[in-house]
């Protein structure tokens, strides 16, 4: 008999990747599409979300899916309002899948469907609050508070990245200046290894092809394991900012646990170390506190997937 | 018949004060007492709280007593761990009042207890989520989320002061630097006031005896009303650092709405018109977000004492 399936589905600016997930948050079977990009009608992304849950289905019947998307997913987790990726500007892509697939299908960012993974399987599993930070090209995160994603009034609580921590800083994209993430984020790794590789010799530039352009995240992180000090370099500097971030928010929220995921985070303890240091000494009143612990994420790339089928059955949390 | 009352008390750096609060938050008799000082053996506060407390009781039977102290109170809610105006350290205040006042006694701190008197019967009512950001000496909050008190793994969330906004930034008595209450806050106020002093004419000058260091928070409030330029440049700047240190908590918690009490937002529109310009400006995702309102605080220097009365029951929230 067949009892049906929950799927989850994550949204990722170049792929759109689908998976059946089990009451445990164990991975059945996957499907991946391409995203069909920004500048195409907004129906395209449908259809690859739509195709991706059918073949990770295989032919049983959906109990619900829940989606991840990279953007904003407003408060009511109903439309999708701007993806820097996707061409979403408002549609109510909640229902309009909910249509399509014939089942309740939930809806929410894909830093928070990381979260509620963590917060049921992961890292931040048994924690009556913890903040979750994602590093990938810069900060996302969420907000747990009893094992629940804090949504906010707009569905943007999380936008940690863009917290100001130096007045007249660095350009970020966001159009301001001084954000958290031109200081601790995949960008800012690349480009703190490319100003070093200018005065000290590098097995980047052999990796690079001799072009400090060319330089990538995981070339930065591949070289610090072969002990290149300006890649060890790069990644100190944006360790110690993310204590000094973290700091702020630890002031602010005083969670119990601190989880960092996304692509960075892959550099482990090469990352999260000088982060431990940082936090130590900059957070207020740790004479009177227990200081967070700073934990990596434990479920990895498949995080936004598995959280999203937790999210499978509105309304959220 | 003898109902019996609820009664707050906010133990402040100078004063002690109970009041009889019903629950409609209205305050009936009040009494006050000098709060002993922080190098006087603790019983001689635990004195002066339950002297106020029966004096505003009047010999009714006391329902329950909620204790508001300016100072650090573990998650539990039964210990005062530290107070920069109070001997306690760590003592198990909670309990011992309960005790002696024979009643159930809620313990937070000061800053925790205004915003759930904002929360039940001020600014922040019918609020889904709110930052409730206290502007005294330095910086203090809370944040209020379906009108309950986050209190934090440590009971120590909202201490938005020390989040650092500037490196290498002004000294601050925490021992750190650049922490945002060095720029937005009544001493910051005070500090911009003595330094424009130098260079410009000021009746703060005349207020002051000559003598800028004799400069106080209420005469700028008061110069600035009165329309001296060094006041009102003061107010400016420190209202301007309100709204971007603001802009990162909006970025981090995306709350419904901001409420700004304690002494310097006395000052109103004069603080918050800059603080709102500020955080239009520095605020992530403007254009895909309604952007908090700031508004002033509804229950003034009583507020401490009516939300002290709210956590008269344990246990909190």
């Amino acid at each position: 008999m067949d009892e049906g399936v929950v799927v989850g589905v994550d949204i990722g600016g170049t792929k759109v990747l689908a998976g059946v997930v089990d009451g445990e948050g164990r991975v059945a079977r996957t499907a991946l599409r391409t995203t069909p990009g920004r500048r195409v009608a907004t129906n395209l992304v449908e259809d690859a979300v739509v195709a991706a849950v059918l073949e990770a289905a295989d032919g049983r019947s959906l109990v619900g899916v829940g989606v991840a998307a990279a953007g904003f997913v407003d408060a009511a987790g109903e439309r999708v309002m701007f993806a820097p990726h996707l061409p979403w500007m408002g549609e109510p892509v909640r229902n309009l899948l909910a249509d399509r697939l014939g089942c309740p299908v939930g809806l929410d960012n894909d830093a928070n469907c990381a979260a509620r993974a963590e917060a049921r399987y992961g890292a931040a599993k048994d924690a009556s609050s913890a903040l979750v930070i994602t590093m990938g090209t810069g900060i996302g995160g969420a907000v747990l508070l009893h094992g629940k994603v804090m949504r906010g009034a707009n569905g943007m609580t999380g936008e940690f990245g863009h917290m100001r921590v130096v007045p007249e800083g660095v350009e970020c994209e966001c159009g301001r200046r001084g954000c958290w993430e031109q200081y601790s984020s995949g960008n800012a790794l690349v480009r703190n290894a490319r100003a070093l590789m200018a005065d000290q010799p590098s097995v980047l530039m052999e990796m690079s092809g001799g072009s400090p352009a060319h330089v990538t995240g995981p070339m930065v992180t591949s070289a610090a394991e072969k002990g290149d000090l300006v890649a060890r370099q790069a990644f100190a500097s944006v360790g110690d900012w993310l204590g000094v971030g973290t700091a702020n928010l630890v002031a602010a929220l005083d969670p119990e646990i601190v989880v960092v995921g996304g692509g960075v985070s892959a550099a482990g303890d090469r990352l999260l170390d000088p982060a431990r240091a940082a936090l130590r000494q900059a957070v207020v009143g740790a004479e009177h506190r227990k200081i967070p612990q700073i934990v990596a994420a434990r479920l990895g790339p498949l995080a936004g997937m598995v959280g999203a089928a937790l999210a499978a059955r509105p309304p959220l949390n």
